[in-house]
């Protein structure tokens, strides 16, 4: 078993670093709170005797050695950055736990015939700069480097500029390692796992996801002066899309969502209907067919909405994965070892996206999940107890043992 | 006659103060570009031997001797701040004019009974603090000194502290001065006059205004593992709220308008349900009975569409102004001019809210208007000819005349 107290210290202590201002975190990726994180880390990887590699993207990769020198690694890990207002474990619980697998292996003085690589993945909330899993998105080939080098957050800055000014461009290329099988250990950030009482989730599966960027053109104009029907309103036509959008997921249930976390008003004052309202839908499914079709139907739909006000409308795809299926093989190892610990369990469908989703199109991969109190994430007031973090570790920590095979 | 030349020459040195990005101007009150402008228009006022007071809100009054020392000044005025992407015209056109108005005097060697005070009042525009119109209203006693001190903009900086860094807190007492008359010169910024093709708009009325600030509660949730059922979507609240704000305007047609300008998500991340929406319905007519029967419809239906949703809904009323009738002698004097010097014109209510409206409440007041391009204002595109600009500040000059005795 793996050692809870000493993994829930690693939490708190991580968690000190980017506070939020409501008990939780705000540690985006590559700001200075993100380095400073980084560098906790690594000093912990290097306590623990790994060796710390670094790809182009930053991603960082601390390697357990194994014993038969021409076996792949296991990789194991998560993202140590957060939302805006983020929670103390939504990626955190991942990397903190791979660490604690090594840390317990090395107190039993366990060896592997693969090595272990504990791996923290760059920009993997999206908060910041779109979209999310970036890092592992360019691992597993689906983005170029260039492509994620030239992304900008809302303050215009390049993520390629932003990496290299908290100093931690590595010089890996990106996706030259191989792996032996990816496991992640994440909180569910849903309400399924507490409302069955179960403490373990064996993740089968995570749904696909399209965030389609919006950017409706109205005329600037006056809120006074300007009669009612000389109005081109984009913020009217954002309205009746973001409605649109609810039917439209509500048509697809069971097994869909839709919504709209994000909406920039332009010039954003009182007195100015906007001449530009931008804002990003996020639809998801475990099925592909609803998937595709929920972004067919909105994106029938939203021109003729804004053509009736005479609102200009441009949709972009700014991020997509597809419907997951993970390892039927590691999924067998999650599931084995939550019996084998005696820890309840259940099949469970990733509702967010996570890097196993990418590491998934370049090696076996799947997920071991924990619940979180009233589903809640991407909130500060996200908890867990310390035990579920254990029974997650713990089962983690087996998964990867038979895995790299003792 | 006044020098049109002249006028426009100013009105284009002016505009090369706090340029925007697409041909306007973001000026933006208590900015420091607001204070170049102030330091510009202080010149020109010395230029032209005027004697210049400023009180505790940074109103800045530049005074014409009159002949007769117990007359009361006649106050001629409008606002030099603007909109974050707002036009070269709207307020400055009616500044301008007014020092124009006594330039020409000076030309002509008239001498008035009554002095005549150029006024350049501070954050008309309440883009950056709101409300629209502070000075004026502390001037007119509708609001304290201590409440307009305390005004926050969006990043949390306080009227009174900003005032004081751009160095222009003044020693007067706010309203103490007393006012023979006002008059404020304005683009229409709207399209009536332009559509009939009249040059000046003799302004008999200003449609009244409330500002709605909505505070949605909903509750911070993963875009994508959070089902549709147990999501509290302030998002979704906010678009039902303005689609209804749209269908009160319409069903108080003609001479209504309602719409909103200003939104903020938060944390406006693109995987997260806002916790939190923030906007303000800007909603007017001339009619009170309909202006306060909009407000209440709105009041009465936002709780109703919230609490089908679960989110929390406060509203505060955080701006507003009765419609204001202005002074018969006052608008008989502008039409008087507008005939004399052969101008076409017509009667017009002001769509948008002024200082006028304010120093009504403590003098006899009127407006002039000039049409735009369009009936576009509160856009960088906003555009006036030089020759409405000319027409406009020949009949402000002659009823001003008239009225300060020659
Ligand atoms: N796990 C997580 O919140 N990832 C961010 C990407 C997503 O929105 O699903
Ligand atoms: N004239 C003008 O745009 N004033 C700002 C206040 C308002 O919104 O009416």
């Amino acid at each position: 078993r793996v050692n809870g107290d000493r993994l829930w210290d690693s939490l708190m202590d991580m968690a000190k670093i980017g506070p939020g201002i409501a008990g939780g975190n705000n540690r985006q990726t590559l700001t200075d709170a993100d380095a400073q994180g980084r560098n906790l880390f690594k000093t912990w990887c290097d306590e623990a005797g790994l060796t710390m590699g670094i790809d182009r993207m930053g991603t960082m990769f601390a390697t357990r050695p194994g014993t038969d020198p021409d076996a792949l690694p296991v990789y194991v890990g998560s993202h140590l950055d957060t939302q805006p207002t983020g929670g103390k474990y939504d990626g955190v619980l991942g990397v903190l736990s791979a660490l604690e697998v090594v840390r317990t292996m090395n107190d039993l003085g366990i060896k592997t015939k693969h090595p272990i690589v504990v791996t923290n993945w760059t920009n993997e909330e999206g908060a910041r700069f779109a979209p999310a899993m970036l890092a592992s998105g360019v691992f597993a080939g689906v983005h170029s480097l260039d492509f994620a080098y030239n992304r900008r957050d809302p303050e215009g800055n390049l993520f390629g500029d932003e990496l290299k000014r908290i100093g931690w461009v590595g010089d890996e290329e990106v996706g030259a390692r191989k792996m032996h099988a990816y496991f992640e250990y994440h909180i569910e950030q849903g309400p399924i796992l507490e409302a069955e009482a179960k403490q373990i989730g064996v993740v089968t599966h995570c749904q696909g996801l399209w965030w389609l960027e919006f950017t409706l053109t109205g005329k600037e104009a006056h809120t006074g002066s300007t009669p009612m029907d000389m109005r081109v309103n984009a913020g009217l036509a954002m309205s009746r899309i973001l409605e649109m959008v609810q039917s439209v997921a509500m048509g697809e249930q069971p097994g869909a969502v839709g919504g709209v976390g994000q909406v920039f008003f332009s010039p954003n004052s009182r007195n100015v209907l906007p001449g530009k309202v931008v804002f990003t839908v996020d639809i998801r499914s475990p099925d592909k067919a609803k998937l595709d079709r929920m972004r067919a139907k909105i994106e029938a739909e939203a021109p003729g909405i804004c053509d009736a006000l005479g609102v200009g409308c441009s949709i972009e795809a700014i991020g997509h994965f597809e419907p997951v299926t993970f390892d039927e093989k590691l999924v067998t190892a999650v599931r084995t070892a939550a019996e084998h610990l005696g820890y309840s369990h259940m099949n469970i469908i990733s509702g967010a996206g996570h890097d196993a989703c990418w590491a998934a199109k370049v090696a076996p991969a799947t997920m071991v999940m924990c619940p979180c109190v009233g589903g809640l994430s991407h909130n500060e007031a996200e908890e867990i107890s310390k035990e579920w973090a254990t029974a997650g570790a713990d089962v983690l920590f087996h998964a990867v043992a038979e895995t790299a095979e003792i």
